[in-house]
């Protein structure tokens, strides 16, 4: 938190403690509303909710585009001190892709509906929020600049002259048809330096990336980043020019699927954050990606008693099975964490993935050799083993530290193919779930190895 | 990899091998750098050198703009296949920037200093490589637009039509006083709606949001996203204009940031990616993540040689350790996962803390609750003790497990606030090194409980 936002803060709860108007009104109208917004987060909730029944009285505008700015559980608290009227009126100053974010987190869909009707010219809201979430179509805005792409180039400035201040960012141009069909861009700057007598379709760029309303929005954030775009047009079935979506929206695209992925590998997701002081619904969260690794943990305590009653000779060999598992297990999730990634950055043909295979195969081989004589010293060192002689014991934990390396190594990085091969995001590659198949894998190799090398030796 | 891509590059190998020259450079001219860069990840290394040479002969501007698009391993590869000279004008073509990361691709020192000599107007480029890396000044672009805040609309109009093409994506305009030191900004829409004769400082907006050099790029990149910008200026320690960073670079530095947080999860790094096919590279950067977590280990199989020697009446607890283990391990990570986001997200206060842990805690009661009884279930119907009443084992299973649990929970989102506190990134809080101490907090806590219950009950 820069020092900025904490003066800014307590700005606030001194006007607001000393009910300092005129103060609190010019400092409102002066910060910028995504400062305003950091403030808030570390308000007391009663003096948010103060500063918001006083931002709505005096600047709703801002109050406006500080709600939008806020995190989802703050969103949803401050909606529910809204009654259906403010709400409404918040929503009209809003552009359309932002009045639709905000509505996606009234859960009451009579409220909603009530809100909706309240909302004059609420038919481009109504009609959004009918798309896909997760789509261009929902996270479009469809305040945007066009022009038929045969008027002037001096036609087309006088036209900029006249916009009304809401059109989110100008800096592209896009052009239609006359059945608003999509046919050209350009960037304000090419206007400025066209003929001014020249007619858009001349001078316009016919070569148009853009996107369709069902398009995914990772979609979308990967050809905005990929060709380094400010904004891509959003068309429908017929090729008509219904919404825009801005690189700043694509920021925030990029960091939430970002965040999801992290929450996917701990085997949670963001929505914890939403519930704080609910622990249980954030248990709820939990554990369905707890208790599949629960049960996977059952398999190996059932193959832990089966040895220790049937063999009861191996029991030395129990004592050395968290290192070979958590060994396997770290070197395992490397694995598949690179090669997630690296299904996530392109898609691979044949010859790179055997490439990819025969890497990870190697360096298995590389780790596998130096934990191998590792666990072996560390085994002879510390084994007092009853039954067995102690160097039996301690080349079949290195042997079985060896294999269990390799095929680890090799598994983790099969893992995300299989897993995206299977429709799966590879993202769970290295979740609670797989952590406990690495488990079962590495206790079955290791009791295997061991049980086969002392029957070899002795 | 989408069809357009697949099909461009098919085209690039059937051109190459029918050496059909006319239709490559067709093909060349026409395609974006970035779709010609991503044809090229796919395509063979012998074809993607014949590419690269045939570009240098017949589109030199091509293959500057395809080789920054590029993946870092794969701008290695090809600048090998250059000489000094031909480096120098790609570099040449290329913005600061660009020339400086390509630069920075270059390992060898003597073969930098040769290509900069041949960089005719190399000054800045080698200023800029005297920046820290990751910081403002040294990811930043010197091709900017900048004007004198005394002149008029109409005369800045002028001054961008003469404007070279070079100049990064123009669309806010950067003023600057007598010192060129940064006074204002403007959008060219703006300055479009403007007065023609107004002077530019009467019409400019002041209050500019920029960074210095030393600026770190994360830094960079949240003010860009927090404030929605295009563009953010850079200035010197004087105030001076020096350059701009772009907000296609801030999703590069996004992405690059969220791939390292990953890559850190899993306890390794994406030069890993770099060093395809040499497994002795890949293997150190593993380690230093590997080894401390196996050293963790051997405290774990000590502390279970210990008690398998001293304590055998035990010997029946060991059976059930992995199911805690993994089970306190999984819940840890949650807990830290979401901690760790949390920190990097926002600094929270005092009394945000309290709240958090209290959640955490109340998480750990309700999921251990569960466990415990699943625990004492399953270990009662499978544990077959020699030394030990059944409902004892049982009853010391479920009462650790639950105990297991809640600390992890609490250990999980407390271990990211004091690594934090220590200066170490929170992100390696879920790491192999921070299992391992899962582990070996699982395993104490396990065994003390089971050993005070036995005999307490006993």
């Amino acid at each position: 938190m820069n020092s900025k936002i904490l003066l800014l803060a307590e700005s606030i709860r001194k006007f607001l403690r000393r009910n300092m108007v005129p103060n609190l009104k010019n400092l409102i109208n002066k910060a910028h509303p995504s400062d305003i917004a950091a403030a808030i987060e570390i308000l007391k909730p009663f003096n948010r909710e103060k500063l918001f029944k006083f931002m709505i009285e005096h600047n709703i505008e801002k109050a406006a585009e500080v709600l939008i700015e806020l995190e989802e559980h703050l969103i949803k608290s401050i909606l529910d001190l809204f009654d259906d009227e403010t709400t409404a009126a918040i929503l009209k100053l809003l552009s359309t892709d932002d009045a639709v974010a905000i509505l996606d987190y009234i859960d009451d869909e009579e409220k909603k509906e009530k809100i909706l009707q309240l909302i004059h010219d609420s038919e481009k809201v109504e009609e959004q929020l009918l798309y896909q979430d997760e789509t261009a179509g929902r996270i479009m805005t469809t305040d945007f600049f066009s022009l038929n792409h045969n008027l002037t180039v001096k036609e087309a400035i006088e036209k900029l002259h006249q916009l009304e201040e809401k059109a989110e960012m100008v800096f592209y141009l896009y052009l239609v048809d006359d059945n608003q069909r999509l046919t050209g861009v350009m960037s304000l700057r090419q206007l400025l330096l066209s003929n001014p007598d020249a007619k858009l379709k001349e001078v316009m760029q016919k070569d148009i990336i853009s996107v369709r309303v069902d398009t995914d929005q990772e979609e979308v954030a990967r050809l905005v980043s990929q060709y380094d775009l400010l904004a891509i047009p959003v068309v429908d079935h017929d090729g008509k020019l219904v919404g825009i979506i801005t690189v700043d929206d694509v920021i925030d695209i990029i960091k939430e699927e970002a965040a999801e992925d992290i929450y996917r590998l701990a085997g949670t997701s963001e929505e914890e954050i939403l519930y704080k002081g609910h622990p249980f619904k954030i248990a709820k969260i939990r554990l369905p990606w707890l208790l599949p690794a629960f049960a996977g943990t059952f398999v190996v305590a059932s193959l832990l008693d089966l040895i220790s009653v049937k063999f009861s000779y191996f029991a030395i060999f129990v004592v050395f099975m968290p290192m070979i598992n958590a060994a396997a297990g770290n070197i395992g999730i490397q694995s598949s964490t690179i090669m997630a990634r690296e299904l996530a950055v392109n898609e691979m043909e044949g010859s790179i993935w055997k490439e990819v295979f025969s890497t990870q195969f190697r360096v298995g081989v590389i780790i596998g050799i130096l934990y191998a004589l590792i666990a072996f010293t560390f085994s002879f060192i510390l084994a007092k083993p009853v039954h067995l002689p102690k160097l039996i014991v301690s080349i079949s934990v290195g042997i079985a530290m060896f294999i269990a390396i390799i095929i680890s190594s090799v598994y983790g990085s099969f893992l995300p193919i299989f897993l995206k091969k299977m429709g799966v995001d590879p993202a769970v590659a290295t979740g609670p779930f797989v952590a406990a198949s690495n488990d079962i894998l590495g206790t079955i190799i290791y009791f295997s190895v061991a049980y086969n090398i002392v029957h070899l030796l002795q």
